[in-house]
Parts: structure tokens; sequence; C-alpha cells
């Protein structure tokens, strides 16, 4: 078994190297929502992966091609990693405090769009493993990078492209994308995603907006949509849509131990929200409710004059759009069936549903693996400290179309952010130091991996 | 008594360039509400008026200022005759076939924001007074134009402007701004208007839009200001705020044999708005419904992203606009104290409340008055039929503080709009032909005023 400290000493001797290429890597925008730069930036990467002896492969897909990267190992274990080279629009850009293509480095910090979301551990991770090679020649187990174009727009291909290249994503265990340090400076793994489905409603009235005096007789678009919306929740939160819980599964004994343990942080969350949490009769935590409750949340309303001043219309339409969090084993599409159904049996069918793009299927894998054990421990030797471990992120991600489906068991939460990292908003940053330490982590991943007999 | 006849012959022969004014008024913006284009306004008004011959008076208030144009007549008697030059904003913009400010005529039709809404009107009744001045050198009776700049915004300095200018605003009868030719081409007058209470609410939830992850845990703006305004009114519209309906006052026999007699074209209505009227289940006619109940309209809804695709977000904050149309003897204030005192017993103390400028009072003139009796002989004359007489508008106006409170009977619905005129919304426009008849009609209204001898 070949030892770290030579791999650890040569990533302390390239950190500058490691660090520019990271720069240039976000010096490039790529922007799937908006078609922006997302050439160039699979044309780098794939080079990136070529530079450090993988065995590359540009697999297109109906929207931005999925990049492969295989190297050998000398365990017969294989760990596939999956990061995504797209990053979120950087609007509203006059709101950084450095443009966000610029990737400058600033106290430490290095700022820019994607450097956390997820182009630090893209990078972080290649370098790692060019680590092992340029120190042995050979990794300590075989690796396969996934990298995918299209993450911030619901990875609306990376399930045909699982279905159609079962042999590039079969592994043992999957590396998932992003991680950040709280502020004691711990990563919090975690082997679950929610899905999501995100649809648009719309209510109409008349056929243009009327002058308001015609209240009396005229239907309002806006009142229609509310009374349906009013029909949706109960004063709780808690979702009236018949059906939509009879899928959701219970947290198991291990699971709810693992939220005890490592529980929400109340008072942190209350004090950067400056709002007090929900208040919630049902008896579970904070915890609880925030990985285990799927959620129907408006992210935005609109209809008639928002402008300032006072205009007298009854809005012809009203729309909003609406995110759905679902937990396992719930299915979008059979929700979006059950809400269609509803708002007809409500007498609501006049309302208007469209899915949006992006669609995801909600994942668990199992906690107790090995990977899990292997971050830990590798977490131990590089941090000094050890990861906190839940269930499942409140957050989501395609883990079901890459991993889930085809057995692979993902764990996420090991990455180069922290808790001030501000992904998917103005001057999202990393601390460099914090990538150059994601950067031996992973190494270290690499060697306890190697090791399991039992993934 | 001078003869008519050559006043409407003046009319036809100089219509080419009474609609080229009015173009020449629709083409400067003039909305009050964004302050855009109001002095250039005010000052095309003035010299409009002074380009007929009139006395003019530009009264400086607190917002726009009155511009007051008198002329005398052989008759002692004295009609005021109000308008005003403000139009309402012209979004959405995208919505218009031609643009709002351009006032082109197609088919027949002059398209332009304000154009029925007031600007048909103003310059109608400029040019049939300018018809009788240039035919016999003077009027057949003396005319005072009011022409006040902030009606769409509720006309908050028209008050105080009354009060501390009774020698201006005397008169015998006032006739009130616009009207509209339903589709038998029939005028219908008025003698009332509802008042108005506009408010602003807005509710709160974080500091800044959370990642929509959150939902389980955090506060959601869009989803609190739905949960208050879902206890403003029950599923029938009927406002659920105490005390709303306390001192509303029930039609006289009169008032319900004039209803009965001019009922509201419930197929034009929906055949023009292209939707079903509301249902209704208090056995009231769609006519006393639309006149003589008060309403909770949203005017407009916003909170989050409403742009294109998706955006995970928990909006911050979220807002809506109200008018409460009011009817005699709803008093405004009393009203906005109900309302707050209301949210607050339904755990809705946290929804922000502003009343935005521009309340208005009900207002009821008495309806059989001798300017209706010349209003009706008038249209006789140059329609060859005769007005509707409803007892008020479901529409607001100033008539309270610019005429009931001084006594002066106010009349209204002579005008040069139509059914499809679309006031307020997209495409307003007006029928050319409308504008001609109009400004006969006006022409022939002011013989007959004159000789009246009880008004």
């Amino acid at each position: 078994m070949q030892q770290l400290e030579p791999v650890l000493a040569w990533i302390d001797a390239h950190r500058e190297a490691a660090i520019s290429h990271l720069q240039q890597i976000c010096r490039q925008p790529s922007v799937a929502a908006q078609d922006w730069g997302m050439k160039e930036m699979a044309t780098m990467v794939e080079a990136s992966l070529r530079e450090i002896g993988a065995e590359t492969r540009v697999v297109a897909t109906d929207g931005y091609p999925v990049i492969v990267g295989q190297l050998t190992g000398d365990s017969p274990r294989r760990l596939a990693i999956y990061d995504h080279y797209d990053v979120q629009p950087p609007d509203p850009l006059d709101a950084w405090s450095i443009p966000p293509f610029e990737a400058c480095i600033r106290d430490g910090h290095l700022y820019a769009r994607g450097v956390a979301d997820n182009k630090g551990n893209l990078v972080a991770r290649l370098w790692a493993a060019r680590a092992w090679r340029e120190v042995y020649g050979r990794l300590p187990c075989h690796v396969t990078f996934l990298f995918e174009g299209e993450e911030e727009i619901g990875s609306p291909n990376l399930g045909p492209f699982a279905e159609a290249n079962q042999d590039l994503v079969r592994a043992d265990a999957c590396l998932w994308e992003a991680g950040y340090r709280d502020s004691e400076g711990i990563l919090h793994l975690y082997a679950g995603v929610k899905g999501i489905l995100y649809l648009e409603l719309r209510a109409r009235g008349a056929a243009y907006d009327l002058h308001s005096s015609n209240a009396p007789l005229a239907p309002n678009a806006a009142w229609r949509l509310i009374a349906a919306l009013g029909t949706l929740r109960d004063a709780d939160g808690r979702v009236r849509i018949p059906h939509f819980y009879d899928d959701v599964v219970a947290p198991t004994q291990r699971e709810r131990e693992l939220m005890t343990r490592f529980p929400v942080n109340v008072d942190a969350l209350q004090k950067s929200w400056q709002t007090p949490l929900l208040s919630n009769p049902v008896d579970i935590t904070p915890t609880e409710r925030l990985l285990y409750s799927p959620t129907c949340n408006i992210c935005g309303i609109w209809g008639g004059y928002s402008g300032s001043g006072s205009k007298t219309i009854i809005p012809a339409t009203a729309g909003v759009k609406i995110d759905f969090r679902l937990v396992p084993n719930q299915d979008p599409h059979a929700i979006l069936g059950h809400l269609k159904r509803y708002l007809i049996d409500q007498g609501f069918g006049d309302v208007e549903v469209r899915e949006l793009e992006g669609s995801e299927r909600p994942a668990q894998s199992p906690i107790d693996t090995p990977l899990v054990e292997a971050l830990i421990r590798s977490a131990r030797t590089i941090y000094g400290n050890e990861p906190y471990v839940q269930p499942r992120t409140a957050g989501t991600g395609p883990m079901e179309a890459l991993c889930q489906r085809y057995g692979v068991p993902a764990i996420g939460g090991a990455g180069v952010g922290y808790h001030n990292s501000r992904n998917h908003a103005p001057d999202e940053n990393i601390r460099v130091e914090d990538f150059i330490l994601s950067m031996k982590h992973v190494a270290a991943l690499l060697a306890e991996f190697a090791t399991l007999s039992n993934v």
C-alpha cells in the first residue's frame, strides 16, 4: 500500500498551479440556462481530464455533453465522481463586489460564479487524482469522473445518458458534487436528495384587463388564482392534495438517530435569515422537518399592476411558479396527476397547470456504506475533525437518475465550500485553503476507498 | 335664440382639424402616477383653452394644477364641465397593437392611452364651445371648464382646490367627464359615482430570498400574503371585514325603477369580455350588483421570481394592490380602520397596510334635474335615440369633493367612448365618428341648457 504523505506533499508543492487552473476554469462563463460559453467550457474540461492522463469520452446528449474521464488504479474498487461544469446565471450583476468571471482572490477568498457550486470541486478532485499519478504513476483505485453540463437546469439529459451508458456509470460508489464546511469547520455528509416538481399555474378572467369598476360582475384572475392556491395547503403548510403523502417513507430508526446526533442549528438559521422559523404543530424536530417534509413552495407570483402608485384594473391573467420538493418515494409525475385531479375536483379545472423542465425524483442511498466510513476516516486525517452524517440533504440533484436506479450508493457533502459560499447568489466564493484541504481530503479518500473489501 | 344647425355644419367642416388636435393631445403622455409628461400636458391644455377664447386660470395645487377656462354666454345659466388631462399608465406595453402614444387611426378607430378616458371628451367639449364661438361669436350659456391632472391617482388635491376656489366652481350644474355608447349606440347617463379606497399590502418572510430547499423551515412572504388575502372575502366575493356594509344605503324606489328600465346588457358584457359574468347567489339583478355593491378588488399582485423558466427561491417580500369601490355612505377612512383591526384580529398584524393617495368618497346627485332633461333632448337630436338614465355609475370620481359638497348637481355619461373602448387597458380606443357625434351632442346641450328656466 502506497503512502499518502508524498501525495499530500506534492499537493502542497503544486498548490499555486492548482489554484491557477481553478481560476482559468472559473474565468470561462458556462451558464446552461443562457447557453453561454458551454462549448468552450466542455472543451476545457475534457482537455483538463486528458492532461491528468484520463481516458476521456465526450458523450453527446440532447443538451450539453456529459464528459467522462476514466483512470485505472491498483485496487479493483471503482469510485465514480459526479460534478457539473455548468453554473447558475450571475444576475444581478451589480450586486457583485468583484465581477463574477474575473475569479480574483481577495483576503484568501476566491470570488467567482460557480467556484463553490461546482467548479472548485471539479478541479480539486481532478488534482487529487493527478497528485497520485504524478507521485506513483497510478491511482489507489479506479476512478470515473462524470461531469455533466446541465445540473443547474435540472439535468434533463442525465437520466437518458446513464441509461444508454451503463458501462460508463458502473461503480462501487459515487462521490456526489458539492460540499460545505459549517461555521465550526465541519463537513456535513448526506446520502440522499429531495426530488422536485416545478410548475407554473395560470388563472384567467376576462380576455383583457378591465377597469376595476366592473369588479361586481367580472371575474378577477388574481382572486381566482388565490382561491385555487388556498386549496393547496392547510394553515400549517401541510399539502392538502389527496395522495400527496401516500408514498412518503418515514425515517428509519438509524436515520432518526443521525438527525438527533447532528441537528440543524436553529439559532444560526434564525440569525442568518433574521426571522423566526415556521412554527409547526406536528411533533417533529426542525431537522426532520427540513429533511423529511415535502413542500409546496411559491417561488413567484404575479398578475396585474405592480408598478408605483395606483392603477385600477381587474387583471386578465395571473400566474404563480411553484416548486414541490419531494421526498422518497414520491414521484413527480404522480404528484402532478394528483394535483390536476384535485384542482378539477375543487372546481378549478380552468386553472392551467404547466410543468417546467427539470423535474427530478428523490433519492436515498444507504447511509452506512463503506464510502461514508472512508470519507470520515480521510476527513479525520486532513481536517482533524469528523463530518456530520445526515441521512439526506434538503437540496435536489439527479442522484436517482445517475446512481440509485443502478444500485450505486452515493454520498455528498465533501467539498471546497464553507457556510458563507453564497451559492446561486452574488459574491459566490470559497476560501482558498478549503480548496487545498478538499483536494487533500479526496486524495486521502482514494487511498481509504481502495482498501475497502466490501463496498 | 340662435340656430344649432350652422354650429353642427361648422363641426362637420372642421372635423379633420378637431381630430388632428385630439391626436396631438394624445401623443403627449401625461401619466400622473409616473410623473410623466404632466407639465407639457398642462401647458398644451391651457393653450387649447386660450385658443378658443376662454379666460384661463392655472391654479396650482400640492400636485398638478387645475386648469380653469371660462367662456361667457347669452343665458345667465352656467354649466361647469369637468374633465381631466392625466391618463392611466400604459403598461403592459407589449399588449398594445399600436404603441399607446402614437394615436394612430385604424379602420375608423383612434388608439391611444387616454383617448376614451378622458382626452377625447376634453377635446370634443372644447371644440363644441369653439364651434359656437366661431359661428356666433359667443356661447348660448356660460361655461366653466374644470380640467384637473390627478383623476387617475384619485384627485387628492381637487377637494382643497374646490374649497379654496368656490367662485370658480360655482355653477348651475356640472357635466361630468367620460361617457360611452353601448352596443346599441345608447349613452348611459348617471348622477352618482362610487368612492374608492386604494391600498397596498405587504407581507415579509426572511431578510432576503432564500433557496427553496429551506421551505420546510422558512416563512414564505407569498404564502403569507395569500393567507391574509384569503380572509378578506368569502367564496361569493362578499367582503368579510366586520362593519364593512354598515353604512351602505339601499336603492330608493325611483332608483330601482331606473335600473329596471335601463338594465345592464349582460350578453354584451359577456361577449366583450369573453367570459361569463360572476355568478351571485344573492337575489339582486346584475345592474343593482354593479351599481350598489361595494367591492374588494385585486389590481395587482407580485412577489419572487416571475421571469422565464424556473428559479427556486422563497420570496422575502410579496405585495398586493387592492381597490375597494365604495357606495354611499361608506367612508374610506372608516373602512381602512375596520380592515386594519380585522387583519390584527385574524392574526395578520404583521401584514403591512399602506393607503395610497387618492381615496375618494362616494357621491349621489339628485337624478331628476333639468340637466338630465337637456342631455336627453340633445341626444335625441344628435344620436336619434334617448340615453339610458341610471342612478349612478360603477366608476369613481371626485364628484363629492367638487360638486355634491357645494350643492351642484352633476351628471355624467355623455362622451366619446363606446362599449369596447378598453379604458385603463391596452388598445384603449374610440371610434372617430363617436368623437364627432359627442362634439355635436355637447354643442346641442349648450343650447338646451341655456333655455332652462329652472336648473
